[in-house]
């Protein structure tokens, strides 16, 4: 096969078999005579492919019966204007929790289309540890539930100092990796390429009773209401995008449901820090254990210079894109659904020769 | 191969040599070690995607160096919302020719956006034969070029009655499927999947001093500039679908180029108007030859109760989706670039046949 090991922050690395599964729905899907990517949207074939789809992330996250899925296109940078026009009520504003470069971006944007208020603000490595104070005026609580470029991860929801909060949570990064109680959120959405499928599909999540607030003057395709009341084929859609995520949710049902794929994010991500650990002197900038990322560990090297051949000696033994986000440097290895422990294992081996070449733990 | 024969108006056929290699990027794209659908976007394979895309629309199209080619996901309807959001200066509005249902759903989503100015309309069966009146505060004069429901094309520039007014095209149902002059528009856009792609993606051709204009409530996602300023990076895009669309831009050029497009167009289309009209008291309802599509043959038959049967037969002779849409009813037979002629050839064949089975013309 050839595939490398893929440390992306996305889009990620996918199952084998869902992509040989793809392999043959592209020029004969199922033996109805056309492509995946010739199908049309609104025959039984793709409503088939919708139906399992939504029903199983319906049972994967045990969704209540009074919350919609729907399907949105654009990814995740969508969601953070589609989120203010569809929840602000006249005269109230979005509230945010801001921990990182994601929720700052997805608070920038409420500004632009609503109004906003930071509820909380961190240095990027930390998390509230306190109640968070929500006024009055919220109609909701909006956080990141894992930092992709900084990689912080809330363990739980946040403590806030209203009773009864709306949630809403970006989950793009970790996604169908462990289970939650859905119905202490208003609203949860993903872009669904790192954990469950590839790029260029947003999977939202929302309480029934929160649709129909947005504008008349809201753009139809960012009207959650207008997926709602469409079954999310208002226009359209990416159907090779459909079918990569239900096939995706099949695998993780295979695999055994989202325990156990906390159980493996936990595994993977332990080893991983505990090797970091280790090696302190080495390498650095791990974040306190109890905000550590399950799926994005972001470190460094302390000599600098030393990055850039570790990212390149890594990719040559072939484990790519280890590199940290632009913004901010250093090295960074996503762990998502699909990676195998054993790579990690190797990367692991790969980072204490790596140290002990260049003079310590030798 | 047991490929059918799809007449559907889109999602449409898609060449076998293109289908081919994209099969082969699924497990391993290019021995690269990764699929097309775990692609990193900021990596040099896709910006070598991204880069021949580009140069080859420029290329096909003859697009002037004052305009930048964008790429939008989400589609058509998506684009209805950004058209007014990235055009209407303050004080001023958006001009619209409505000739079917797409310009109709245009000028409906921008009503909801800013303001709107019905220059024209007709009863889905004709196009403007004068002059079109264009108030002063109009922005732009937006007209849909192929109405893909009702079966229309314009066969060049409506008249207008202002000096230079600045043209919006929808073309998603002929983008390449003939020359035409860039330079005469301000902007032109199509979604892809019918003569360039796959679903989830639109192409945006627009001149660089129209860009600027929206304003900063817009969100960022529908900011045609922010797409322009980030070379459409501003988020992970549908890889797939990029590469989907520079692969179309190949085959394009390798069979000619848009001029070749356009002599396939007039032959397929000419062949079925000819089968229609010679049997014109069987198969009715076809559209006065000059305002006729080229890409969707729009007709019936005059005893509806044999519409059922004729797309039942002619799909279990392998040609599909010849149901006219849902809105309006009776036959459609869509003939996008990919449509063979041998296969327009069996279709008029088997509208013979069908005629004469059914007391006429035996």
């Amino acid at each position: 096969m050839d595939r490398l090991i893929n440390f992306a922050a996305g889009p990620s690395m996918m199952p084998e078999s869902v992509l040989r599964k793809i392999q043959d729905s592209i020029l004969n899907y199922e033996g109805q005579g056309y492509s995946i990517l010739e199908m049309m949207h609104r025959k039984p074939p793709f409503e088939a492919i919708l139906l399992e789809l939504k029903s199983r992330v319906k049972s994967l996250l045990n969704v209540p019966d009074d919350y919609e899925i729907l399907f949105c296109p654009g990814g995740g940078k969508m969601q953070f204007g589609m989120v203010p026009l569809n929840l602000v009520t006249p005269g109230c504003r979005g509230g945010y929790i801001v921990t990182g470069t994601w929720s700052r971006m997805a608070s920038e944007e409420a500004r632009r289309v609503s109004r906003e208020v930071t509820l909380w603000a961190g240095n990027g490595r930390d998390l509230p540890d306190e109640v968070v104070e929500v006024p009055d005026d919220a109609d909701y609580v909006y956080f990141c539930d894992n930092e992709t470029v900084d990689g912080t991860e809330f363990q739980g929801l946040p403590a806030v100092s209203c009773a009864d909060p709306v949630f809403v949570s970006d989950m793009s990064s970790n996604f169908m990796s462990r289970p939650f109680d859905v119905s202490r959120f208003g609203a949860i959405w993903a872009g669904v390429q790192k954990n469950f499928g590839t790029a260029g599909l947003a999977c939202v999540i929302v309480r029934r009773n929160l649709l129909g607030n947005a504008a008349d003057t809201v753009p139809q395709m960012l009207n959650w209401n207008v997926y709602a009341k469409s079954n999310s084929l208002q226009n359209t859609p990416p159907v090779l995008q459909f079918y990569t995520a239900m096939l995706m949710a099949r695998w993780v049902e295979e695999q055994g449901g989202v325990a156990e794929m906390d159980r493996r994010a936990k595994e993977r991500s332990a080893l991983l820090y505990s090797a970091i650990d280790d090696m302190q002197d080495f390498y650095v900038g791990a974040l306190p254990p109890e905000v550590r990322s399950r799926m994005n560990v972001v470190f460094t090297i302390a000599d600098k210079n030393l990055i850039k051949p570790f990212v390149e000696e890594a990719a040559a033994q072939g484990m790519i894109n280890l590199a940290g986000h632009r913004s901010v440097g250093g090295l960074r290895a996503s762990l998502y659904n699909v990676m195998p422990i054993e790579a990690v294992q190797k990367l692991t081996v790969f980072m204490k020769d790596f140290a002990g070449r260049h003079g310590k733990f030798h």
